[in-house]
Formats: structure tokens, sequence, C-alpha cells
């Protein structure tokens, strides 16, 4: 008889984003300022009506909201999918604590422990912590990044899928790749999961960060209405992180029934936020997108750029979200990005990275790779990434020694 | 082949505190006052430092805090620890997004599906939701109002436990019966837990609403240091339910780790609302508590006071929370508190009440009990139940024609 943590607590790995935190409060309190490649926290101001709202909330009691969400920052959720051509109905929505509180919501609705995922690896990191916290398995079918992180044919999908498979989950544009699937790679899935029934996961939190092409919605997809879940959250594009609003939309009542009962067991989000968040449906307009557009495409490109520079480095530039997964001239990747912190620094500055093998599901993939966060200023990126490359070239001197 | 809800999603049950709201909102359209009697949301201000903060958020970017919590938080959460004589290191805590959190977090990290745990009914009905969540039964140990809702001895405890149990939830002072467990009881659960090894999750959100008595934490327990988990939420307290600020303390740091882990996938609590609770170090004192006391004991009083001058309702006066679980003269309480909102009115006012089946495990219970939260000011909570009053003998007259 022993006092046992859990197995779905042994599963959750710790988050390649976030397990390096402390070492780098460390590193910061020795004096060295650390630059944040490693996690997809935008630099770029929340917007001001946000902070009006916010600065000017009027009521005296804070109180619980609806457990599906405040009713007017639904109405807001309503028009901001009409203005992307999808129709809402407010039955088919709600509101979660972030995007990580709708796919975990929707896990437990679709699921029961034991039973599995299909994703596309490398993945978001967190599906690996959701899926061990519901007890559930992820089959991961791999993208390479010679084809640059494109899925492969329907035949080597579906050899993944067996009778305990319950979904699919999507991430579109893709984090940690950027890769922004097409609507047929988009139209096979939907295919897949009407054939073998399955639930589609779709997470589609960076919608708005698309620099070529176009981007398909699950909820554009014929025939899954009753198996398509969009995950979203308004964390990137607006610039709140912190304040823990995203939603989930669903054609399946039903589904969204059993995630509100999920939701009223923890009562609600964030009050304030919801009517915050509200406070700017009169103020975005297409040029707030097009101009974060711009920024972070600049972005990328001086990223690929600095990448590029440094030798035996290879990555592909991607089409969305604000992420390259790039391959280091790195063995250990986990070593690397820990001794970055720990043992390097260039006039008092060193980069935080977030390794690879965290964004995949199967063992030993993603040692050499790296996430790299286009989430900086030009002047700090480029700085950033050269201090990146001569880490590699001493890291490398040191370890051949 | 089915696409089927999971049974985890199946298994969760409406909130009873919540379910009804839905159809409050109609009520409310057809003009009508609802005094709400069935939430424990209060109606004392949040305190002004809270809003003075929120009211200068300094920083232009809502950014991400640390997935355990804003460190400046902790250092709040540790003081506040220390002035009602709890020392809390750094890693034996961290915040969560409110109580509710705490608890799924604490479920997850202590059980693997199919496992159970032992809990008092009637307890706090999000306990039915969280175990769902978790896949975990609950296997209630039922305190009976004849008895003031007090723990059964021991040996009837015990039987309970079978080799899947991995712990004993207990809340006290207690939603929604008001019982404030002795030390002597706290004490026997402490004695359970190391005798057949099971973890203690201890909801302790009401400390501070205590009106005769001691409050036992927990953590004043010998002996089961490694064991006993602190559920806490600054929700009442505060009066920030809306703010969705809670934690958890535990001497096992393993413990702690694996929830930091769920806690990294989830990313973080808010971060407007961790900065805003912090400014309140500086501004509560001692009497800040008292007062709230004094304002619920009285409280409490007239509610005890109304609710015994109806006819063939029986409850006893709770010494902590701010709920009263009654004994009402009618057969099916859900029935009734749905009539209460859609078919009964006095002057265009009608009270909401909490039906009691869904704070019980056991099937059959509570069917004439409900829980009354004692949080509106002097007027209207005896209006409130004066209205009840009259509903119970109009339906009571309807139903017996």
């Amino acid at each position: 008889m022993n006092l046992n943590i859990s197995n779905r607590a042994l599963n959750t790995p710790a988050s390649p984003i976030r397990k390096l935190v402390p070492l780098s409060m460390e590193t910061k309190k020795r004096g060295i300022q650390v630059f944040h490649l490693n996690i997809g926290q935008p630099d770029i101001d929340t917007p001001v009506p946000f902070w009006n709202a916010v600065h000017s909330y009027p009521h005296p009691v804070l109180k619980y909201g609806n457990s599906e969400g405040m009713p007017e920052f639904i109405d807001w959720l309503i028009k901001y999918y009409e203005s992307i051509n999808i129709k809402v109905a407010r039955d088919e929505l709600m509101v979660t604590m972030g995007g990580s509180e709708a796919v975990i919501f929707a896990v437990l609705a679709t699921s029961n422990p034991g039973e599995n995922y299909i994703a596309f690896e490398p993945y978001y990191t967190n599906y690996n912590g959701y899926s061990a916290m519901g007890s559930v398995e992820i089959r991961p079918v791999t993208m390479y990044p010679e084809d640059g992180y494109r899925p492969p044919s329907k035949e080597e999908i579906v050899k993944k899928i067996d009778d305990k498979t319950t979904g699919i989950i999507v991430i579109s544009p893709n984090n940690p790749t950027g890769t922004v699937f097409t609507r047929e790679e988009m139209e096979m899935i939907g295919e897949i999961a009407r054939e073998h029934n399955l639930f589609i996961i779709s997470d589609e939190v960076y919608r708005e960060f698309l620099y070529e092409g176009e981007h398909t919605s699950v909820l554009d997809l014929k025939g899954v209405e009753d198996r398509a879940i969009l995950i979203d959250s308004m964390s990137k594009r607006f610039s709140i992180c912190g304040a823990r609003i995203g939603c989930m939309v669903c054609r399946n009542k039903e589904l969204i029934k059993a995630c509100i009962r999920f939701g009223q067991a923890r009562l609600c989000a964030p009050t304030i936020e919801q009517y915050a968040t509200k406070a700017l449906l009169e103020w975005v307009e297409p040029s707030y997108y097009e101009e974060m557009r711009a920024e972070y495409k600049k972005r990328r490109d001086i990223a690929i750029e600095e990448l590029l520079k440094i030798q035996g480095v290879t990555c592909k530039t991607p089409s969305g979200a604000f992420y390259i997964m790039a391959k280091f001239p790195i063995n250990d990747i986990e070593d690397f990005a820990q001794w970055m912190l720990t043992d390097f620094a260039v006039d008092n500055q060193t980069t935080m990275i977030a390794p690879g093998p965290g964004f995949y599901g199967t063992k030993g993939l993603g040692n050499s790779e790296a996430r790299i966060a286009y989430v900086l200023k030009e002047e700090n990126l480029r700085k950033a990434i050269k201090i990146l490359a001569q880490g590699i070239e001493t890291y490398n001197r040191l370890k051949t020694k």
C-alpha cells in the first residue's frame, strides 16, 4: 500500500515551453537578460479599448458570470464569427478559460479513459498534457520537416486508427510549425472523420496569423456538422494571453450541453476579462489584423533570415502562426536549451527556446529541433537569434572537446 | 459505431445551483424580480483596494503569468497563511483558477479512473462533476439533518473504504449545511487517512465564515503532512467570485509538482486578478473579517427565524459558511424549484433555491431539502423567504387538488 501520485499525473509531462522557467528566473537573478523565443507571448500592446474597459469596470461586486459565458460576451462572439462568415447560434457556443480549457473539455466530452486520438506531430505540446489528464492516448501521425510539415496521405493516417480512436486533433495554422492546412487537407480529414466516425477537434487560435494562402475552418467543411469542434482563444489575436478567455463552437448541441455541464462544475470564466474583450467589438477593424499580420510577417522573414545564417540549421518559411520549427546542428536540444540559460551569455544576454521533443508524441523525435516564437521586435529578434548562433557554436566546441 | 458523447460527460450532472439559470433568465424577461438564494454569490462590495488595482493596472500588455502563480501573488498568499498561523513554503503551494480547479487537480493527481473517494454527504454539489470528469466514483457517507449533519462514527466511515479508495474529501465549514467539523472529527479523519493510506482533500474556502467554535484546518493535523491537501479560494472572503482565483497547499512537494504540470498545460490563472488580489494584503485587517462575520451571522439568524416560521420546515442553526440546508414540506423539490420560477410570483417577485438532491451522492436523498444561501441584505432576505413560504403553500394546495 502506497500513497501514490496517479498515473495520469505521472504521465502529464512538464511543458517544454515552461519547464525551464525556474531556470530562467535564476538566470535573470544573476543579472542576465533573457530573450524569450520559447513562449508565444506577443509583445504587441493590448488594444486600448480593452484597457479602458478594465480601468473603468463599473460594478461594485465582482460576481460570477454564467457558466456558458456572459450573455453580452456571447453576443460579441457571435458577431465576431459573423465577420469571418461563420454563423453561430447561441446554443452552439461556450466561453472557456482560454483555448486550453476548450481542448480539455472537448477531449473529456468525446473520449473515455483508455481511448485515443489521432494528432499530427509536431503538435501543440499541451495536447500531451490534456490527453494525460483525460487518461487517453495520442496516436501521432508524423509530419516531416522535409515535407514542410504537411500531413501524409489518407492511407498513412488511417493506419493509426483503431476501435478505440474517438477523434482527430488538428491545429491550423500549426503551433509549432506554422503549417496552414489546405482546403484539400482539411477535407481529407473530414472524410476520415466521417468514414471512421470520429470527432474533429480543430484548434484555430492562430486564424488571423496568416501570411499566405487561405485558412479553412473546420466549420467550413460540409457533412461534419455533428462532429466538428472548433477551439478558439482571444489570447493571441488581441494580445491578452493573461485574460484566459477562449471558446468552443460546435453544431452538435448535445456536445455543447455536455461541456456546459463541465463548465457548471468550474463555475465560470473570469468576469472582468469577458467584459473588457466585449469592448473590442466596435473597435476592431480589418486594418487591425492587417497591421498585426504585416508586423509578424516581417518578423517571420527576419527570423528565417537569421536562422538560415546559422551553419547546419534547416527550416522552411511557414505560412501562419508565429512559430518556426527549426532543426539545429545539436544532438541533445534539451541539454542545449538548459545550457543556454545556465552557462551561456553574450554581453549579459541569452536566449531561451522551446526544445523539440515536447512537441512530439513519438519518443525519440525532435531531439535536434526547437520551436522559435518570433514574438519580439526586429532588433531584439535579430539579437536573440545571433546569440543563439553563438551559443550553438560555443556549445558544440565545448562538447566535442 | 456511434458518435458518442463520453460516459464521463454523461455522468457529469448539471449543477443544481446553476441548471435553473436559463429558466430564471426567462422569468426575468417576463419582468419578474428573482431573489437568488440558490447561489453563494455575496452581495457585499468587493473591497475598494481591489478595484483601485484593477482600475490602475499599469502594464500595456496583458501577459501570461507563471503556471504556479505570479511570484508576488504567491508571496501574498504565504503572508495570508502566516496570518492564520499556517507556515507555507513556496514549493508547497500553487495558484489555481478558483477553488474549483484546485479540487479538480487534486482529484486528478491522487486517483486513476475507476478509483474512488469518500465524501460526507450532503457535500458541495460540484464534487459530483469533478469526480465524473476524473472518471472516479464518490462513495458517500451520509450525514443526517437529525444529527445536525455531523459525520458518523469512524466505524461507519471505514465501511465505505475499499481497495480502490484513494482519498477522503472534507469540506468545513460545509457547503451546503454550514457544519463546522470539530478538531476531534478532523483528527478522526486524519487517523482514517493514515490507517487506510488515503489522501485528504480539505476544502476550506469558508474558513473565515465562522460564527461559533473554532476552525480546524487539515494543515493543523499532525502526521498527515504527506497526504493533506488544502483547497482554498479568494472568491467568498473577498467577494471576488468572478475573479477565479484560488489555490492549493500541500506539504507533499511531489503532489504540488504534479499539479503544476497540469497547470502548465492550462498555462496560467488570470493575471489582472492576481495583481489586484495582492493589493488586499496591506489593506485587510481583522476588523474586515469581524464585520463580514457579524453581517452574515445576522443574516443567518434572520434566515433561520423566517424559515422556522414556515409550517413543516426543519433546519438547525449552522455555525459556518453562509448556507442553510433545510427540509421543506415538499415531496419533489426539483419540481417545486422550477415551478417557483415558471408559475409563481408575489407582486412580480419570486425566489430561487438550490434543490437538495444535487448535494447528495446517494440517489433518492434530498428530495425534500434545499440549500438556502443567505447572501442577501436583511430586507430582501426576509422578503425572499416569505415568498418561498407563500410558494410552498400555493404549490401544495395546487398539487393536492
